[in-house]
């Protein structure tokens, strides 16, 4: 393990230990899992995941939560276009309830299958929830703009990943078509954000820019009519006044005013703000949060707190690191 | 000098030496440089420029080139709502040439004074030039989504500018109303590219990201109709075929294929690339420049190079610092 | 506080709450801190702590945990030396128990004011703690370099501290005479890790580097005769077999495989490797931490856990943010 | 040559071209070389170096400026020991000439093989050449500390070298042993910079930095007696008094006073500075340059100017390129 996750040396090697070297690693080994556990986590390929989740629940564990697109897309067509080197199970797909908390709180309950959102598509469409108060936005030109990290890419060794390349770049790494789109599209339906009579039309281009860790995403829309900042800010204060992981930015006075990955590093804060410009017709959506915690792991561990009536930041409780 | 300056360090030091000593540095004195200069280029402050502007060409100095904003808007309106504490001879400004070679090559060759133009619309009018020969583009709902290193914020010292708090961001420095906006749309407007039937209304969003040097665009439009890419991409080829300075990436096989400021940083270039959706109806533009170069003094010695019919590329056959 | 703090937002604001909204902000009241606290831990410049941690210990509080230089040196020659615009209350300072558990565990039950080491003093310490063991050091030739990333330099806002200018530098910000040599030194001889006939000459360099938590050191030494690398590294797995926070680099096959602050970022934990040249004579120690937590405030509560006979890693059981 | 130089886009597609397209890119032809050439730049593997260079020499070629280490050490069994792999003519490289201008100008006249430096190798060389004027240097201890960007390792894809793995790091690669030390010390010796008496120990240390370009090295010495910093500091003005690429650092008032790479990147400058704790007998030498261009290509550049008579900063009046 510490080959891999140098910060893990000790914590890995002494699993009877105490805190510090509480964690414990093993091959897996499906039944002795379903045997031993209730919940499990799969981190793997979504070619894995769509292997051993179905083999997970017919062994008996309770609930899964993937964090592969395996499972997202329902629409079988969808997941073909998007991943299509990955077969998974359709019926699975359609019974899976989608890990975001904030849009599916109510429906966790009864979750077998959580299938734990992408980074991007969860910060999207937290930036894009509160527009359901919204009149006359129009649907079918959204445009995604999506900055992020090195740690989005993976942990495959490749030559333009190399620091000396990889270093202050800003690279257009996905400029159409990137394959979070269709997730984002899917949850806007399924909630009532966009209206059922004009289906949105969502544009995204992705980013490659000079960090490690974090996620910035842009959303911009268009508005018929006149746009009231005051009635949009107020939305966003209303959807998000109880949910312990979305802080609306209010732009005041301070070094860092508005969502940046920044200031949310290490945490499962996803940070959000909005602003309108009348004179345009124009609504700026902005939206920052740890790919690898409220875009990872951390989400599936909230998801997973919802599912069995925990305390929703029960092991989710680090404040951001800063600066970091 | 090397107070400031600390790379011209000796350069600065022995102004009477060869090559790397050739450097002099003066005090500015109006008359003296109208005796001394066919050329004074103004890399002052907006204020500033609006005063020593007039009285250098009072004074007999053929051409001034000023790198300031001072002289960019023709409207006084535009002017006054964007930079509200500048006065300046909005006659002047009605006389100033729009310095920016691609789009005003015939006209610089009568321009007194040459309004140097600002970082972002540099990139943002080159992305947008091949679009004179599309149709059905929607001008009316532009997006702009514009990244930049920390040089573009000038060298003011701030509490949110220091290294550990600047370090690793996506930081929404402008989310709506940057002021480059009526800059671009005044050129957008002048040159033909959007239509006169359908004035152009632009949103601009600008974002700080960790580099130092360099900046992106991205020019997000939608389209009535087809998008044809491959028009769109032959526009680009036709636009630029001849122009030194602007490459039209082609997103072939290499460590980094499309527009990034880490492959033009110290140098003229501007990279350009065009990508069409036409499932969303969608296009983006993407160009990345050295905000110190072609967004700044290299563009004004380009444009003063056309001023006088000298090669276009004199004093700036620099290649990109690669990797740096 | 979230001005100052942003990653506090909403943490801050709501002191009532639970889990993410715990923390409570209040200026500070001796008498009140006296009523309330048991343990104050003061990190405050240490021109302030010279003046109220007397303050505190008078009004009753049983421990202080002083995170300045203030109480270090007990030398009051040495401390004017170092820090000459402090006065303080010298007998203070030789009451105070030096706050390095590793070091002076044995000692801490005891304390009243802990004095917490330098973040640099902390590294080159434990770097240096296992030669104790050893024969033959020139302790007369002792060189330290020392790396660190920008918060080092606390929060002033300098011209020289601005992201352009410190980005990507190696700089050399105190090339003779750092302030933390002599706490060095004192720790060196009261823990008979040098030999008390031969009194150690330590030189250290210190240098920013384009980071933002963490830090490097490197003890470099001399040695007459042979030098044993098999006992040299059996010294460090002797000396820190059983030490929670301090972890003995084995340089095995890993992705980074020696001490780097990239892989204790957020932890407690200082990394440490020691290398011996015997052609040369000549022995390399590196020590590596979070100058934030084990280098400051973990230090603190770590120091704190032992002065109470708590579990030592209580509040201190983070893992590495990796990679951040 | 665009997949692997980005930069180069145009500048190398189009050879017939002017100023930014002069660059020809041909497969090297032995033979072709020696008709067309006077001098070949060696810019590849020291085991391709190896097998190359005589072969040009042999087909005519006038001068060969080789940037591998294939010919820098004249010691065979150094030689074996530092390049195991490397199988060279050792005839070959007794006839050598080390291509450091500001060490071997006299005798760069006469060279047919230049043996460019190693990029560590001249900034060491560099910082300690002024001590030929010093007494009372402990030979037998030098200590280098050496720091570099990740341009450093070359262009290797490796998994330590991704970027989320590389940022941010202090990572020490080489903390014994490093390949530059015998090269130092065959240099010290032959220009007489070390003692005749006392054969000269130095132990080097490297570290990788989050950097892309550039590197620094400190060198520690003790001293015997006492050390007369002002002594010193004149002996390397008068050292470098006349050579145009060596700035000595005085350290007055500057966003950045001392040597950093960070002003110094793009050009052929190597600054230098020199301190001295005399409580300590203490002696800090740091060097910093840019490792492709006076720890690369710009010196090879530097010493066939030097070779044909030229003047010394033909093709490298490039200033620093700053902030980048």
């Amino acid at each position: 393990v510490p080959e891999v996750h140098p910060n893990l040396r000790d914590a890995a090697q002494s699993p009877g230990g105490e805190a510090l070297g509480r964690l414990v690693f093993e091959t897996l080994d499906v039944d002795e899992a379903a045997r031993r556990c209730s919940v499990v986590f799969t981190a793997t390929p979504h070619e894995v995941s769509a292997e051993v989740v179905p083999r997970l629940l017919d062994a008996g564990v309770e609930v899964v939560a993937d964090l592969s697109p395996a499972h997202r897309l329902r629409d079988p067509g969808e997941h073909a276009r998007c991943y299509p080197r990955v077969p998974r199970d359709d019926a699975l797909a359609t019974l899976a309830i989608y890990g975001l908390p904030e849009l599916t709180r109510d429906r966790l309950a009864e979750a077998r299958l959580i299938a734990v959102p992408g980074c991007f598509a969860t910060a999207v469409t937290l930036a894009m929830l509160p527009l359901r108060e919204l009149h006359g936005v129009l649907w079918d030109r959204i445009t995604v703009d999506a900055k992020t990290g090195s740690s989005g890419s993976g942990n495959a060794v490749r030559a333009h990943g190399m620091h000396a390349l990889r270093s202050t770049v800003v690279s257009p790494y996905a400029p159409v078509a990137h394959r979070h789109g269709p997730e984002i599209v899917q949850s806007l339906r399924d909630h009532g954000v966009t209206s059922p009579s004009r289906p949105p039309r969502l544009a995204m281009s992705a980013y490659g820019v000079n960090a490690v860790r974090g996620l910035s995403v842009s959303v911009y829309l268009f508005v018929e009519g006149e746009v009231d900042g005051a009635n949009l800010r107020s939305a966003f204060r209303r959807t998000y006044r109880h949910e312990p992981f979305v802080r609306v930015q209010a732009g005041a006075s301070a070094v860092i005013p508005l969502p940046d990955p920044k200031v949310v590093i290490g945490s499962n804060f996803c940070d959000v703000a909005a602003f309108a410009d009348p004179d345009l017709g124009h609504i700026v959506l902005i939206a920052a949060l740890d790919n690898m915690v409220k875009g990872g792991a951390g989400q599936a561990v909230q998801a997973c707190n919802v599912r069995y009536g925990l305390p929703e930041d029960m092991g989710l409780d680090a404040l951001p690191l800063f600066p970091a």
